[in-house]
């Protein structure tokens, strides 16, 4: 099957439009800070979230309204996370019922979500004045606003859509997310949002979701931080008239590897827009004992805090690959692991049998300079293999953290 | 029993000296690079090691010259980690010969470590030449250039010494350490060196070092990537005078807290001399269900790359507290969290019931630009209580790890 990339993002599916508003939770009248997804007709629903115990608000209203595996509508702020708040449930319960109302639909079909400073005072008031206007502004073209309007410290807009075939038929897949700062998924991320006119049920959306996010989203880190609110839905309208995904098999297949390749996209887009980042950092780990040993290998030395220093410095200094291998909670012969830097200015060997060869530091520097690193190592313990996404540790992710909240 | 802090570091027990000079292995001659320390009797000796499971080829050999509990010297190297290179044991074990030849001592009984770049050739020739100038300025006031020899990027000379009594007599107990970068022990930390001359059986002496780092060494974090050369070494030569310490009791007791005193004091200086600091992070915790979930907590909030910028930019951002509280892998109620902060300027309460409540911005920005802060955390789950050290995580953190190697 071809997955082909297309224009726009989560309104490129048949029947879904959305939208993006300043209501005024941030200060800063130019940026966007509400956005709205809405499906002509009710769609399977499914999630994943945040493992932090610490959950925002709005994430307990989402289990509860999606323990029915349907929902028709995303709402979605930023600038305020509504997590350590009071009141944070009845907020989040109050921006479903605004939704609600201005759509005509029933609240419990509402997914919600909030990014931002996380324990500060949250009101109602400029939502319920920015939801009927934004419901007003909802089209086809409105997905890049929306994108906009779940931006935090995102410096690019992270929106992706592909179209691929179920039994025949055209089907489309979009989504946006928002990532940059804590960042450390476990289960799931910030904030990602997919949709599909593909028809597929609920259960089998659930664990379509769920498999692809553990080698997409849940492999990328910024800082290590696991955030508080961390989600990711999707919505199937079924829209594109193709067949409905009820058992596993040839469609379903096909749903999947659609789903994964938006997820992977995203977890790329994510990743190379940490806060402060000005590289991408691939980590892919072969020749592992099991996936469990490669993922565990691949996102240590992803979240090395003095790996990802090196890389800002284009400084190949392969000992601190070595190093979070050895202390990664993984088996690994250290004698057999093999270490190269690559990117679109060549490729350079570094280590060999957990020792180090002679190189060029001229090319070395060269291939690290690039905007794009593949760090491969090779562990000579099996056959599995697992890929990390993240960024260097810059100035700018100390500056942009230093004073986040002002 | 009292402990008392006295001046010097190693050399402060009797029958210790100590001596440091530059040999070569770094190029800038201004800068010492090889460290002795010598005991004119045989020692107890004992020594906790790093988990990380590729090991600086030092580490190998000190396993075995500690096998028999004694030891009388240690040589250690800085500007050279001697770690996954093809023939490190080799030049390890050549500098314990060099040793036990220079002061005539088996060369089975030199304690050996190295610090400094990983994966970089190593030659013996610079310590070769090093080493009949070094034994030859052994002294009692050598220990100062001994602590400047082991330094990498620390911008601090880490030493300490006590003065306390076993059985009436007084004894005497010094150390010095590095620290700075790649800190985050698991099990011992960086490299730390302690004499004293109390007398101590060396099962003793090993059940009392490995019980102090676990509440000292390994509650600092820097950066959260564990060093491939972690290592503490004691030596007890038991010229004091003092009884011999060979069955758990008051005497031993009394030693235990000599030594958690010295390993604390110098985790303190570790943690304020993270590379890059400006700021000391004492985090403590109380109320927790176990000393295990403590600890756990403890380290997490000491570890987060978004708290820790905060506390660079002196931003009360307590939601990133709570944050990493809530990923930290330990049973706990978020919704008992207590958080405040804490320095010489005052203290100021930012959250309770795992909710923020109304603080002065002000007050907090004042409490938080002093040297030193305490971040006090308090779970509400049961009694038990740990403190970990870090620091903040600052521009210069990226500018020192961005080019290591030059």
């Amino acid at each position: 099957m071809e997955i082909k990339m297309i224009g726009g993002s989560v309104s490129a599916p048949k029947g879904f439009t959305a939208a993006g508003v300043h209501c005024g939770i941030r200060k800063n009248r130019t940026k966007r800070d509400l956005a709205l997804i809405f499906s002509e007709k009710p769609c399977s629903a499914a999630a994943v979230y945040t493992t932090n115990k610490v959950k925002g608000a709005p994430i307990l209203v989402d289990q509860q309204n999606l323990a029915d595996g349907k929902a028709q509508a995303i709402i979605c702020n930023s600038g305020n996370a509504n997590t350590c708040n009071a009141n944070g449930i009845e907020i989040a319960e109050g921006m479903c019922a605004l939704v609600g109302k201005a759509l005509n639909i029933d609240p419990r079909d509402v997914v919600v979500a909030s990014t931002g400073v996380i324990g500060q005072p949250m009101s109602l008031e400029p939502i319920a004045a920015g939801i009927p206007p934004l419901a007003a502004a909802l089209s086809k073209a409105g997905d890049t606003q929306a994108s906009e309007a779940i931006m935090t410290t995102d410096t690019i807009q992270k929106e992706v859509a592909v179209s691929f075939t179920i039994g025949g038929m055209e089907c489309k897949m979009g989504a946006i997310a928002k990532g940059s700062g804590m960042i450390h998924p476990n289960m799931a991320t910030m904030l990602g949002f997919v949709t599909t006119d593909a028809a597929i049920t609920p259960a089998l959306l659930q664990k379509a979701l769920s498999a692809s996010v553990a080698d997409t989203y849940n492999m990328v880190s910024v800082d290590g931080d696991t955030s508080t609110n961390d989600t990711v839905a999707v919505l199937a309208n079924g829209m594109s008239g193709a067949p409905l995904i009820d058992c596993e098999g040839e469609d379903y297949e096909a749903f999947c590897k659609a789903l994964t390749f938006v997820n992977e996209k995203i977890a790329r887009l994510m990743a190379s827009d940490g806060e402060g980042a000005t590289k991408l950092l691939v980590v892919k780990v072969t020749g592992a004992a099991d996936t469990a040993a490669a993922k565990t290998v691949a996102k240590s030395v992803c979240c090395s805090s003095l790996f990802k220093a090196a890389m800002f410095g284009a400084d190949a200094n392969w000992g601190r690959v070595l190093c979070a291998i050895g202390y990664a909670n993984a088996p690994v012969d250290v004698s057999r692991v093999a270490v190269s830097f690559a990117s679109a200015a060549g490729r350079v060997d570094v280590c060999q049998n957990g020792a180090g060869i002679p190189f060029s530091e001229e090319l070395a520097k060269t291939v690290l300079s690039e905007k794009e690193i593949d760090v491969l190592i090779t562990l000579g313990d099996g056959s599995a293999a697992a890929t990390a996404y993240g960024c260097d540790l810059t100035y700018d992710y100390v500056k942009i953290n230093g004073d986040y909240r002002t």
